[in-house]
This record gives C-alpha cells, sequence and structure tokens, in this order.
C-alpha cells in the first residue's frame, strides 16, 4: 500500500476545496457539461493516440499506484546467493528441485534455462530480451499519463473558448457577464487541476515504479549469470548489493 | 478496422459539439473564412517545411489510422519456426519451395537471400538497412502531423491578431465589439481543436503503429538469423516469443 | 525548382491577406517601425548568436529552398554499379579514366583516393569526416533559421509592451486606446507570422534537404568500399538499393 | 559553506521585497490560504509523484546546497600517488596498512578490494556500479526539486482560477473587485517566485554538486586502477590532473 | 575581434530605442526599481544555481564573446604538417627543439608527451581527457547565460505581478491606473529583452566558439597521433584538412 500517493492526493485535494470554501461556495465550481468535456474529451483523445487494449490496460495500471509494494531487493539477492551456494556445492542441476520454491515469474524462467543446460549467453539475451519486451509494455503506461496530462490543459481551453464566444454574442445583459466567463474558466480549471495534481503526478509514480521493478530485474540476470559461470557466492553478493544504498548492504566489513 | 480512433473522434467532438449546443447555437461556431486561415495555411505551412511527395503520402498514411490491423506476431512466428523445422531437417534450400506462399514482402525477400546462399552477416546487414530506409520513410507521416499540430495554433493566434487589429481599429459601435472578438477568438479555437484533438493523436497513433510494424520485422531477421545459424527450433521460439506479453506465448511450461 | 515550397508560401500568405480583407484593409497590418523592430531585431540577434560569415552563408543556403533538385539516387547507383563492374574486370586502377566524367565532388575524390592506392579503411574515414564537417556546415543553416523563428515572436512581444506601456502613460483620449493597441498588437502579429509561416518551416526543409543530400553521400562511401573489397556488382547494387522505397528499386526478382 | 547560495536567495529575495515596499505594503502580499495552496500542493504533488522516503531524502539533501564542501580533489590525487608509490615499491598488500588512514567511504571500500586481491576488471565493474547507483539515488533529489519547480506555478495557476471564478460570481460592488483580483494573483505570485527563485536554482546546485562528486569518485575508481596496473606514479599523477584547470595541476614541467 | 556581436547588438537596441521614441519617450522606459530586480534576482538566481567561481568565471567569459579570433586551422594544420615531416626525417626526439615555438598550450603539452616517449594511446587518452575537462569547464559559461536567459522573464514576472497587485490594491483614481500598470510592465519588457537580445544569443555564441575551439583542439590530437605513428605527411594533411570546406583546403588535385 503506497501511502504517499494517498496522502498526496487527500492534500492537494484538501488544500484546493479548503481555498473554494474560503472564497465561496463548492458549487460554483461544480459543472457536469464542463467537466464532461475535459474528462470525455481527454479520454477520447487517449483512444485517438493508443490501441484501445493499451489505454484499458493504463487503467488498471494506474492502480498499482496505489497498492503496491517495493521489491524487496535484499530478499531477492538472498535467494540467489543461496542458490549460488548451492550450484556451487552440488552443481546448477540441482537448482531444479528449487525451482518450485520461487515466486517470481521472471526468476523462475531463468533457473529453468539454467537448470535446461542452456548456454549462459543465450540466457542473458533472452533474459534481456524478455526485459525489454517488459519495459516497452509497461512504459505505456506513465506514457499514457502523459498524453492525458498535455490533452487535459488543451481541452480546458477548448472548453473556455467555447464559453468565451457564446458569452460574447450574447453581451446583452452586463450582470451576466461575470457568471458566464465564470463558467466559462471552470474547463481551463478543470483541466489544469486534472493535469498537474492527478495526471503528471501519476505518471510520475508510475515511471518511478516502472525503473525499481526492471532494476530488481535487472539483478536477477546479474545473479543468474554470475550462478552460471560458478562465480565466488561472496563476490556474487557484493557484486548484487553495490547498487544498494550503504546502509541497506549486508556486508559492511 | 481501428474502433478505437473513431470512438475517441466520435467522443471528443461529440463532447465539444454538445458544451457548444449547451450555450449557444453551432452557426456561431462556424465561420470560413477563419477556417480557411487556419486549415489552409497549416497545409500551406506543412507544403514549405517538407517536399510535396512527403505531404501527399503522409494524406494516405493517416487513413491507415483508421482501417489497420496489428501485425499478428504470434502467426509470423509459427510460419519462422516452421521454416526453422524445414531448414534443419531437409537443408535452406528446401525453403525454395515455401516462398511463394509468404505474403509479407519484407520477410519473402529475406528467405529469397537465404535460399541464394548469402552469407548470414550480409543478409542481416541488408534487412536492417532496409528496415532503416523503411523507418525514415514510415516515420515522416508522424512527423508531418506532429508539425501541423504546432502550426494549426500558430495559424489561430494569427487569425485572432488580424481579427483583434480590425476590431481594435473600429470601435465607434461598441456593441459591436463583443460579437467581432467572439469571430477572431474562432481562430484560436480552431486551432486547438485541430492540434490537440486531431493532428497530435493522430501522429501519436502513426507512431504506435509504426513501432508496432517494425518490432515485427525486427522479429523477422532474429526469426531469419537463427534459420541460418541452424538454431534449435525450439529455443529459437523461445527467443522470439520473450518479448511478447506472458499471457501470448506459446510455451508456458 | 521546389514548387512545394512556392505553393505553401503562396497560399499561406494568400489566406492570411485574405483574411485581413475581409475584415479591414491592408493599410492598418502595414507598420514601418514595428515591421523594421521585429524584422531588424531578428537579424540582429542572429548576429550575436552566431558569426558573421554563417549568418550569411545561411542567406545563401535559403535560396535553395526554392531551386533544389532532389538528389538522384538510381542514377547515382547506377554509375557506382558500373564503376564495380569495371573495377571488377579491369582492376581498380582503370577507373582513372572514368574520374573526369564524375560531375560529383565528393564521389570524384574518393574514386581519387581509390586509384591512389590509399587502404579502404583510411579512405572510408577520410570520406566520413568530409562528411561529418559538411553536416557542421550545413547544419548551421537550419539552426540559423530556428534561431530566427524564435527570436521573431520574442522580438514581437518586446514591441508590444513598448507600445503598451507608451498607450498606458497616455490615456488621456479614450478613443485613441483602440488604434494604439492595435498598432501595439503588429509587432507580435509580424513574430507570429515570420515565425510559424517563414522561419521555422524553412528551417524545416533546409533539414530534410541536408538528410537527404547526407544519406545519398552515405551511399557513395558505401558504393566505394563495396567497389574496395571487390563486392560482387549485383549484391553491391542489392546494398545499395535496399533502403529505398520498394517501388524505386531496380531489381524485383 | 556555500556562501554562493545565501548570497544569492538574500539577494534575490531582498530585491523582490524591496520592489513591494517601494509601491505597498508587505501585507498585501501575505495570505496564509494562498500560500497553503501554493506550498502544500506543491508538496502534495511531490508526494503523488515519489515514493515518500524519497521526498524526505530530498529535503535532508536540500540542506547540503547551504553547508557544502567542494571535493578537493588535489588531496585526493595526492593520496592516491602515495598509494601508487608505496604499492609500486613495498606491493599492493603494504596498503593494508593505511586502510584505517583513508576517511572516504567509497575509496576505502576500493582499497580494500585491491588489498583483497580481487582482479582488477571485478573491482572495476564492482566501483562503476556503485557509482550508478549513487547516480540513480542522489540524481532523485534534484528530480524532485524540479518537479516543485513545475508544480508550484502550476498550483499558483489553480489558486488565481479559484480566485477569479469566485469574483467574477460577486461582481455587485465594484469597489471589491480589485482586491479581489489583486488576492487571487497572490498565488501566481507564490508560484513563479518559490518555482524560479528557490525550487528551479537549488535543483540546479544539487545537479552540479552531485556531477562533482561523481567527478572525484570516477578519478578514485582511475587512480586505484593505475595503482592495481603498476602505472608509473609519475604518469598516474598527469592522467589523474589532466582534466582539472592547469592553474590546479602540480605538474607545470 | 568579433564584429558581428557588436553590429547585433547595436543594431537590435537601436531598433528598440528608435521603436520606443516613436511613440513617447525613453525616460518611460527607465525605472531603477524595476531594473534592479530582474537584473539583480536573475544574478542572485545565477549565485543560487552554480557555485560562485563559475559565476564569475561566466562573466570573464563572457568579454570573449567580443574580443575573439576564429582559431586559424590551416596555420595549426601546417603547424603539424611539418612536425610530421621533421619527425620522419629525423625522428620524433628531433621535434624537441621546436617545443618553444609552439604557442598553444595544448599543442605543446601534446609534443612533449611525444618527446618523452609516451605511447601514443595513453597520450590520445590523456588528451582527450583534457579535452573533456575543457568542455566541461567552458561549457558551463553558456549554461550560466542560459540559466540567465530563462530566469530574467520570469523575475520580469515577478515584478509586473508586485505592480500588478500593488495597482488593484488601490484603484481610486482610475487616472493612475494606467501609468501603474505601465511601470508593472516594465518589468516583464527588461526580462523580454534581456533575455532575448542579450543572455541567450550570447550563450549562443559562447556556444559555437567553445565548439570551434574544441574542433580545432581535436585535430591537434589527430595530428600528434598521426606523426606518432609515422603517417605520411601528404596523407596526414588530407586527414586534417578533410573537414574543412572545400575553398579552405591546400590540395586541390
Amino acid at each position: 500500500m503506497d501511502i504517499a500517493t494517498i496522502i498526496g492526493l487527500v492534500a492537494a485535494f484538501g488544500l484546493i476545496i479548503g481555498s473554494i470554501l474560503t472564497g465561496g461556495s463548492l458549487t460554483s465550481f461544480l459543472d457536469v457539461p464542463s467537466m464532461m468535456i475535459v474528462v470525455g474529451g481527454t479520454f477520447g483523445v487517449g483512444l485517438i493516440s493508443f490501441p484501445m487494449a493499451r489505454v484499458l490496460s493504463a487503467m488498471k495500471v494506474a492502480i498499482n499506484v496505489f497498492r503496491y509494494e517495493v521489491p524487496d531487493i535484499s530478499e531477492q539477492n538472498t535467494q540467489i546467493i543461496e542458490f549460488a551456494d548451492t550450484a556451487r556445492k552440488e552443481g546448477i542441476l540441482s537448482l531444479e528441485g528449487s525451482l518450485s520454491s520461487i515466486e517470481d515469474d521472471f526468476m523462475k524462467r531463468g533457473v529453468q534455462l539454467l537448470v535446461d543446460g542452456i548456454e549462459p549467453e543465450k540466457i542473458e539475451d533472452l533474459m534481456y530480451d524478455e526485459l525489454e519486451g517488459m519495459e516497452t509494455r509497461h512504459g505505456t503506461g506513465a506514457q499514457i499519463f502523459e498524453t492525458f496530462a498535455s490533452s487535459a490543459p488543451a481541452l480546458g481551453l477548448v472548453g473556455t473558448l467555447i464559453g468565451l464566444v457564446n458569452m460574447l454574442q450574447n453581451m446583452e445583459d452586463p450582470s451576466a457577464i461575470g457568471p458566464a466567463m465564470a463558467v466559462a474558466l471552470l474547463t481551463t480549471f478543470y483541466g489544469a487541476l486534472l493535469a498537474n495534481v492527478v495526471f503528471t503526478p501519476v505518471a510520475g509514480k508510475l515511471r518511478i515504479r516502472h525503473q525499481e521493478e526492471l532494476q530488481a530485474k535487472a539483478l536477477v540476470v546479474k545473479g543468474l549469470m554470475g550462478i552460471a559461470r560458478g562465480e565466488n557466492p561472496r563476490i556474487l553478493a557484493q557484486q548484487l548489493e553495490v547498487e544498494l544504498p550503504p546502509s541497506q548492504r549486508s556486508d559492511n566489513g
């Protein structure tokens, strides 16, 4: 569970609603047609820009922004070092027995390839190709939210222009000008809000989550290659930990 | 047929028209001279920026945004694996008989080169050079729409400035100011609409389609090189599938 | 002669002038001091940004946007294949006789190096270094127009601010405010027009022309290296044509 | 202690406060709800965009902008050259005695690896991997401030739109319009101020500090590799100093 | 002496002053507090963004924009070819006598290394590392002016917002609104002027000068490596000249 996202959203929206209530009422800021043009239009632009399957999967991916667990790299490293130990003592084939205990599919496929006796270079190529495919697929999520983030203010502008043109065509009643202009500005308000408080930061967090995942998986490849080379488990442990912050390393001596 | 593009366009334009009708009439938003300066000017800028042949071909390419079939990579992979099987059992020359059954020109040329006995490295170079040429040519489509997307709002601004200057020169009749300003804003409205709801998303989808096509073709090169090396078809299948999402892979064991 | 550029310019300026005439008179849009600040200022910024020799040569290069002939790659390829044929049958030295028939200086220097018996690797290095020098020199043309394109609206803004400040200092006569503001907006109008309808698209076409030229020259290097290696002319022809669109290739079998 | 940062902040804020006092009073520019929406909202967006641990560590890192000591590269070089001397005369193992005198943890770990007899290529890989991890971790600090810098004006705009809509809904009292609009503009003012005078320049300095640190550490790797190769200390000194400005080099002959 | 920079500055400022005088008086455009907030604030932001030493050295570097001599590459090449000739006939050691005649420090250090008998690969590494250090140091000059260029309009906006808020708080006297707004706009005017007519173009010229210098120095490395390899001076001349425009090459046959 990623509490930061929730705290961030609650804080930002809370402050904005508070600011609205300080100077007026919330109802002046709710206008269903304005919302529809910004939200619906942004979603429509998303469908023109991306294949439908990707837009739908981005929605699913976005939920991960809330329920997410940071990959536990030290646990993953411990498991790899154990495999390296076993493989050194009893041979790589002996890892077959541990296959069922591996939860992560990516690592499982890699160990399976090791056990199958495929040459290490080919395993490395296969695993990096799989990572690359993952990078393209998962990266689209952030990309779609970035597209939403640039479309929302544009549709806000379109909505405001519609409101302004309508207002300018009917200026007989001066007292109606202010409220009409207020409504015209609402789409710009929605666009700025959605883009800057929802879409851009969600895209940012998706991108970071995605990087963390790829880094963890790259360590799996590094570890399995070390096992295939028959690397000394102590040195392999250093190689796997060296990118972590010093505080998270197990060997401090 | 790419339904997402059509749904997206219908949804976005539907919501915009709905929003116009809520506050006024559609006729206030139709102004032929304003349309001409934005649409015609954008097209003119396209012709100054790009050679004519490319602008015309971009128009043709844009239609592909609507009628498009995702390349079926698993079918393509199946065919390559079959070739690998045949080549392993009966020799690469035996692929000559299958040449007529290959629909994709790119793959056909590659298999022809294999059958001709050209060295694999040269085949790889030739095929990658062909891909590169394809990348340049097809990429121009998206590039032209991106140019349109940045020109349209600029011409919208030019049009609005013309309207404003004309209006400011004739301010005797105060009641005419509002409608004159409304008309002046229409070019900005058209520019924002075309750029954000048509040109930018169409460029986005062209770019994605183009990437999918190049990825499919790169797999063909990878496959034919595997055949040339006499790669084990089972391993080759893994190499070709590893970039696909797990759900689309044939081997799950 | 590049007709697209001329059609584009005529169309864009025609539509803009038409739009001006629809709502007012052309004379309201002509203001010599405003033009001087935008055009002269932009040119001044160009001189601060770039060495004088480059600014002047960019002016010359810009004319190429109008009178330009696409390099005829198939003709160039035919000549290279002929040379490959001759070199294979009669030796590379026999190319000396053809030197005088080569029009393109770059190719001529390359063939001269071949005939001089310089090692192929050195020839390749020399030719690529020459291409790199060309890339830097010719690329500046587009770069200068891009600088113009970003300076013109900035000077337009500066001009409009001058007009606004002057207007705001003298607001005794309300009837003078409109026309004064109209004049103030003219520099923004000129800046937007020059940047978006002239400088940016001219920079775009210069860049594309430049790329086409470099690609044609890179094929010359590829071809001469093939000759130096004694490559089979039929295969060399394929290597040279493979980046062209299928319709322009000579071998379709 | 980095005095430039403090002088810069004092100068910029001093001039801004001076400018406020010239034309009005400071109290017109203090509005707690406006500050809360900009500052709180920006921080909220930071929490949605980044994992909480990183946002908190960025706060700590930002303090380094004030208390910072430029890494003393010539002192570091002197130490490395001494080690090279000792290693050449008494063998690499003799460096064990100097381990306790090394203050920098990164260099200490490197020398430890040398003394442990790990192969130089592995040491180089380990140290570069550690540098890469450091690059990712420390780079986030600047990245978060850049995110703040782009969020603050966006939240300023949102706040101003809220103020404008509220004002436009209540235009009965003309004398209240001016002050209401003044308050509405304050969030834009805060956003512009924070983004341009605090967040962007702090991000800039963090990035430069970070680069200087990485360059110093890369010299450590270069030096230790020279020691492992048994490089002549005089030449090693030149290799370490060559990137410094001539004035900071010890050998001028 | 770089006349283009001076002509450009005189032309741009001349036209701007002319434009001011056409519609008003220069005194309306001079406001010391407005200047201080833009100029002082921009400098303050520079100090927060960069270490003080770099900001001060950027000031010195900026003067080079005016007094600059294009590196005379053909003279430099002539000297290198002479050295190649001497080295070929009398051995590399014989270059020791020419050391005192070399004006450029970079070339001098390179020839010294050659004479010292250091291996060519190490000399190449040393010289490229020195070039890299130079690139980082000298590149900061342009970077600081680019930072100034983006800060100046931002501080202009901050100043204008201060003026607007002050004006909106005191709207009792309608005749004071115009002049107050005029003054408020002056900071935007200064910011736009400094950014677009001074900082951005100066950064541009610094960057180009810097590139020319690096290219000249890279030719020195290329030349000394040719001497170390004992390259034929005629071929070396070609290698050094090939990146120059054809008109500046000595060998046209």
